[in-house]
C-alpha cells in the first residue's frame, strides 16, 4: 500500500522551518508496513495544492496532507479540499466543543476567528484534534477501492498524536492490512559495510516475511526487523527466533533492543541508579540529550560542562599537574573528570568527555577528532580513546553515542 | 526566477533522516532572491527521478538535485541524468585528482570504486567538490533561454559548501539577477501579531523594492528586510534608512542585527568577556547551543547542569534554606544559582534557569511552563519570571532564547 505525503506551507519553501513532519510521518508509516512513495512540499497556493493532490492520488493509495489549517487567510488547505471534493463547509458540533475547551483552558473568550476552526467540509469524517483547534479531516474518493486523503495540522506534536491514535490505525483498517511486528536492535562500534559482511549468512537465512533495514546514525547503527503476516503473536515468536541467531555473530556490538535511541536505553538502564556528567568537547550535549526525555530527574543528578581548564580544576577537581603534564585531551584528564563528577555530584555513575571537536584546535599529535571518554563507577574508571572524523557537530554526536554505549557496557559489566 | 528542489534517497522516505538539505537550500536561495516553488522527495528509482525532473523543469527555471551520488549500485542519480541528457560518462581528470587527494588524506589506497566517483556525463560542467568525492554537475537544457539542472551531493556540509561557493553565484550569473541585500533584525518579548500591529505604519511606508518577512522561532522573532535593485551600495543605504524608522516603534524589543540566532549574537557580544551557565530545566541546552558555534572557548568557561537540588547546593552553593523555604523554582534560587556559577566558575557573567518543563512536575501555584531565569554580572543579579506554553522541548527552547535575550540586555545595560 502506497502513501504520498503533501506538506503545505510557505515557511517550508523559504527554509524558515525544517520539515520534520515528513520524516516523522514516513517513519510511522514505514513501521506500520506502508510504503511512502514521495514527499511533496508546496506553498499556500490553492492551484498548487490541487495540482499535487491530484498527482499524489494518481501514484498512491492514500495522501496525507499537513499544514495550511490555521484561521488566517493565508491558510487555504481546508477551502481547497472542500472545493476539490465538491462539498461545502459546515460548523461541526464536536469540533466546536473542542475549540471552546482549548480557548477556555488559555483563559480566553471564544472569538469568531476561533469558531471558524470548527467548520469542516460535509463530505469528510471529522477526526477530533484534542491537542489543537484545527480538526483532522478524512476524505474518501469515489474510486473502487476508494482512496483516502487525510488533512492533518502542521503543528508537529498535534500531527504526531493524531497519526498515532487515529490516522495510522484507520489506514490499517481501511486498507485491510495484515499484522506487522517491528524489532529494533542498537549496535555500537561497527560500520554499515563491516556489519553487513559479518551478518550476511544470518540475513540471507531470514524467513521471507521478515525484512531487515540498516538505519545508521552518527556513531550508532540501528537494525530494524519487520515481520509481516496474519498473526501478531506468531510474528513475535518468529522475530525472537530470528534475533537469537544474530547474537552469536554480532553480540559484542549490540548495546540494546527496543529503543529508538541510546538515551532511551540509558534512561531505562539507570532506573534506581544515579548518573552525573562531566563534558568538555560535547559542551552540554550529553546532558541535553538525557534531559530531553521526560523523567530524567529520576536518575540524572546533573553535570559539569568543563569547557575551560580552570573549570576542570575548580569544579571537577582535575589536578593542575595532570593538565600541565598530559594536557586537557588525555586519558589522565578524562579519568579525573569522570571520577571527580561522580564524587562531587554524588552519583553512582559518571561519564566524561574531552577532545578536539574542531574545526580548529587540532595538532599533529592530537588532530581534530581525537576524543577521550570515560565512565566511572564505584569500582573503576573505564576510559576509551576515539579517533573520529567529520565536522564539529558530527564529532559531538558520535562522541555522545560512544559515551552512552560505554556507560551501558560498564553498567552491564561487558568491559 | 523559480527553483525546484529534488531530494533523492530511500532513507528520506522511511523517515530515517530528516531532510535538512531542503530547508538549508531554500534559505540560501530565498536570500539570494530566488523563489522556491516546490520541494520533491523521491526514492532511488530511475523512473521517479526522471519523471520528477521533467515535472520540475516544466514549472521552474532551475532544478537543484541532491543525493544518490554514492559509488554503490543503489545510487543511480548520475546514470539517470546522463541518460536524461542523452550523454555518456567519462573519467574527469580534475575530479579524479580530487578523489585521489581525499582518499590519500584518509591514508587509504585508491580503489576501482573510488575511481568511479570521478566519472561524469560529457555534457555537464563538472564543479569540483573539495570536501567530498562526489563531484557536483551543472547541466543546461536546450531551451531558449536555457534552464539549469544541478546535481549536488546529499552530504549536508558538502552541499552547503558547494551552494555557497559555486552554485548560488553561478545561478545568479546565469539568470542575470540584479543585486540583493538582506538585513536581519532579532526581537524578543513580542509575538507576531502584536509586532505586526505595532510596526504596520512603518511596514506600509517601506519602499516598493524592500520586502519584509516575519520569521518566528520559539521565543524569538526574526525580521528580514530584502532589498532588490541594481546597485548594492544604494540598496544598503536604503535598508539602513528603513531600519532607522523601526527603532522608534519597536526598539525596546530589538536585541540585535545581522545574526541568524541569539547564540551568534551572544558570541559576538561576549568577545573579551567570560560567561558561565547554571542550568536546571534547560538541562545543558544553553551550554550546548553556545558551544555548537566554533570559537566558543574564547568566552565560555563552562557550566553546571544542576538538575537535582543536591547539585544546586554542592556545585553552585545555593543555600539549603533557600531551597526549603522557596523551592527549586523560585526567584531566590535562580539568583543564587546565577551568582554561584559566576563566582565558582570565575566568569564575568553567568546565566541561570530553573523551572517546570513538563509534562509532569507542575502544581497549581507553579504550573508547567513556570520558569525563572537570571543573569549575574559583577554589579547585580537580574531575574525574570516566564510563563511559557507548549511542550517540554518548546519550553526549553523558549527559555534558552529568553536567557540569551536577557544576557544581551544586561550586558548592554538596557535593564
Amino acid at each position: 500500500m502506497k502513501v504520498s505525503i503533501l506538506n503545505i506551507g510557505d515557511e517550508l519553501l523559504i527554509g524558515q522551518v525544517v520539515n520534520t513532519n515528513a520524516a516523522q510521518m514516513s517513519q510511522m508509516l514505514t513501521q506500520a508496513g506502508m510504503a511512502v512513495s514521495g514527499v511533496f512540499t508546496v506553498g499556500d497556493l490553492s492551484e498548487d495544492i490541487e495540482k499535487y493532490l491530484r498527482h499524489c492520488l494518481s501514484v498512491s493509495d492514500a495522501v496525507l496532507i499537513t499544514g495550511g489549517l490555521g484561521p488566517t487567510k493565508d491558510d487555504i488547505t481546508k477551502k481547497t479540499l472542500c472545493d476539490f471534493f465538491g462539498s461545502e463547509l459546515y460548523e461541526n458540533e464536536e469540533a466546536l466543543e473542542n475549540v471552546r475547551r482549548i480557548v477556555a483552558s488559555h483563559g480566553r473568550e471564544l472569538t469568531e476567528i476561533n469558531r471558524l476552526q470548527a467548520w469542516v467540509p460535509r463530505c469528510c469524517t471529522m477526526i477530533n484534534n484534542v491537542l489543537g483547534t484545527a480538526p483532522c479531516m478524512w476524505f474518501e474518493t469515489d474510486d473502487r477501492p476508494s482512496k483516502v486523503v487525510v488533512s492533518l495540522p502542521g503543528v508537529p506534536f498535534e500531527m504526531v498524536n493524531l497519526m498515532e491514535t487515529e490516522v495510522v490505525p484507520r489506514l490499517k483498517a481501511h486498507f485491510r492490512m495484515g499484522a506487522i511486528v517491528n524489532k529494533n536492535v542498537l549496535l555500537h562500534g561497527i560500520g554499515e559495510s563491516f556489519l553487513s559482511d559479518l551478518i550476511e549468512p544470518w540475513e540471507l537465512a531470514l524467513p521471507e516475511n521478515i525484512r531487515l533495514a540498516y538505519l545508521p546514525q552518527p556513531g550508532l547503527m540501528k537494525l530494524r526487523l519487520t515481520a509481516r503476516g496474519d498473526d501478531s503473536a506468531k510474528l513475535q515468536s518468529q522475530i525472537d527466533e530470528a534475533l537469537s541467531g544474530l547474537y552469536p555473530l554480532a553480540g559484542q556490538y549490540i548495546v540494546g533492543e527496543d529503543a529508538e535511541s541510546l538515551p532511551e536505553l540509558v534512561a531505562r538502564t539507570m532506573a534506581g541508579k544515579t548518573l552525573a556528567t562531566a563534558e568538555s568537547c560535547t559542551g552540554g550535549n550529553i546532558a541535553a540529550k538525557l534531559t530531553a526525555l521526560a523523567g530524567a530527574s529520576g536518575y540524572f543528578r546533573g553535570g559539569i560542562v568543563a569547557y575551560s581548564n580552570e573549570v576542570k580544576e575548580c569544579a571537577l577537581g582535575v589536578r593542575h599537574e595532570t593538565l600541565v603534564r598530559h594536557g586537557a585531551v588525555s586519558e589522565e584528564t578524562v579519568r579525573e573528570m569522570a571520577a571527580g563528577a561522580r564524587e562531587r555530584l554524588g552519583a553512582d555513575y559518571a561519564v566524561a568527555t574531552t577532545g578536539v571537536a574542531g574545526p580548529s584546535g587540532g595538532t599533529p599529535e592530537k588532530p581534530v577528532g581525537t576524543v577521550w571518554i570515560a565512565v566511572a563507577s564505584k569500582e573503576e574508571v573505564h576510559a576509551e580513546l576515539l579517533h573520529l572524523t567529520g565536522r564539529r557537530a558530527q564529532i559531538v554526536e558520535r562522541t555522545c553515542n560512544a559515551v552512552f554505549a560505554a556507560l551501558l557496557k560498564v553498567y552491564n559489566k561487558w568491559v
